[in-house]
């Protein structure tokens, strides 16, 4: 399956806590459609996150996001993860 | 230690084998300055590249990809895992 980093820019209020909810609802919904959110990396004072995933698609890794807490990312590019 | 993600941007003739060949040349050198380079993802068409590092510092993990081949990232934060 396609593999996709996504990077959120300027996430206002952005804590530990928040992004651990905002990727449980990712969890909870992602099977919908056919995704899997496998690790995300955060900094708080930056308002950064990203997200690697597991999807059939971009939209469909963006229709997860959308449907679970709303926060879409900013980017988001298919990538390949090195051996 | 501290966590780093770093981001390469329109980097050319990028190949998965030009990649894998820079960061094998980090993992020979990143003892020197205390630093783990972990994974990496990439994708070719866009020229991308993404790096999570272990590091004392920002500046030891740039300095790694300086002495091995060159290629300073363009970006480089620090983050934390979500669990």
């Amino acid at each position: 399956m396609p593999l996709f980093m996504d990077e959120h820019n300027n996430v206002e209020g952005l804590t530990a806590e928040a992004v651990a909810g905002a990727h449980q609802k990712d969890l909870e919904i992602q099977g919908q459609h056919g995704v899997k959110y496998l690790q995300y990396w955060y900094n708080e004072a930056a308002g950064k996150v990203y997200c690697l995933v597991e999807a059939p698609s971009k939209e469909a890794a963006k229709a997860v996001h959308r449907e679970a807490h709303g926060l879409v990312a900013d980017e988001i590019i298919e990538v390949r993860e090195g051996s």
